[in-house]
């Protein structure tokens, strides 16, 4: 199973997942997110990725709020590297892994899948406490103890992080390696009514910068200029 | 911030919370039970106990299936106590008190309460994995790993299980010492379409235990017998 958000990294963790031989079974959250562009790629990414199964769960964050993801807040933009990840920014949904991460396992109870894949990365983690390597050990011992599976003892889910050590350079060249499509992906926090990128917020921002670094061509289109790579 | 069912646990747990003095904020969950009678004794008990805020989130397991209690497979009836507590039964939720723990947690952060009382018991528990106290150990421990408060080390978030290792009669005798009016309150899985308990499914039957041990009338009003105490 991978924790899918129609952006570049978890795309990449499909790829991953695939080329580790494992019969895919993608999730995605509906979550009153102001824009549907990510939930429209993550469905273009499991058709593109043939996966056993494309599960798409409403979730109401919105009544809980508190991030300008859910709520009516702006989005920063233009910031620069330093202030991205040496503070917890506003677009922060609260417990977001947790939660996404909580289905994940009982989906995978019932589909008695043990291995949960999710996108999350400790180098470019842009501030969220719920990126970190400790979190992700810390669910995986609770997941063992919620559970039948982990009662029982049969088998031990794990929570798998193929990106947590890598920057986003490193996670674009791995993804081209493995032949993603990155234009099938979306990454932007505050994309144009026809679903182009902004080029300015801090998803974008790091998406740029990773291709470039990468020294591959970026195949994002942006509201400003439609066909950047 | 209590996690409320409508039933008899999460009621005395709302009690036990409002003795020690704090301000209530109540949270149920709308996961596609086939009957909305636990919703409706939850809105009663919030106005009961005048609550700060009772909130309702919808969540969708039945999109994730895997139970008697959000499919439609027959719950359970007339088991034995033993039978009860040795086994993971059907009406097993995968990964519920994780998944409710998860919300719980995301609006705890909202409203900076470091405080999350939840009414599981691991003498009664009814075979549930998620109901065990290594269980709520390691959801603590992960979740001052996977919020703001717990990484900037301010508060730290609190699971609070006042009836983990309460029995049934005990907790309906602290309960009922704290002023609670166990009629309001609902626990049966399969009532009647007029909200009449069974009297026969696990849920019914420990009620029913406590009752009896703690030597107080049943108020709960049963299909065959409209008003056993």
């Amino acid at each position: 199973m991978v924790l899918s958000s129609g952006g570049l990294d978890s795309t990449t963790v499909i790829a991953i997942a695939r080329s580790e031989g494992f019969e895919i079974y993608s999730l995605s959250f509906d979550y009153g997110q102001r824009h549907v562009y990510e939930l429209k790629a993550a469905k273009r990414i499991a058709e593109r990725f043939q996966v056993a199964r494309h599960l798409v769960i409403a979730i109401d964050l919105h009544a809980i709020g508190g991030s300008a993801l859910t709520d009516n807040l702006d989005v920063p933009k233009s910031r620069n590297l330093k202030a991205m990840t040496s503070e917890i920014p506003i677009t922060y949904v609260p417990a977001r892994n947790t939660i996404f991460l909580s289905y994940a396992l009982a989906w995978a109870e019932v589909l008695q899948s043990s291995h949960i894949f999710i996108g999350v990365n400790a180098v470019d983690f842009s501030g969220y406490p719920d990126c970190r390597p400790e979190f992700i050990a810390a669910f995986e011992h609770m997941a063992n103890l919620a559970t039948k599976i982990g009662v029982e003892g049969k088998t031990r889910v794990r929570i798998r992080t193929p990106l947590l050590h890598l920057n986003k350079a490193q996670i674009i060249a791995k993804g081209t390696e493995l032949g993603v499509d990155y234009a099938i992906t979306h990454s932007c926090y505050d994309p144009s009514s026809e679903g182009l990128a902004c080029g300015q917020c801090d998803s974008c921002l790091l998406r740029q910068k990773g291709f470039i670094e990468a020294g591959i061509p970026d195949p994002t289109r942006y509201i400003d200029n439609t066909s950047s790579g």
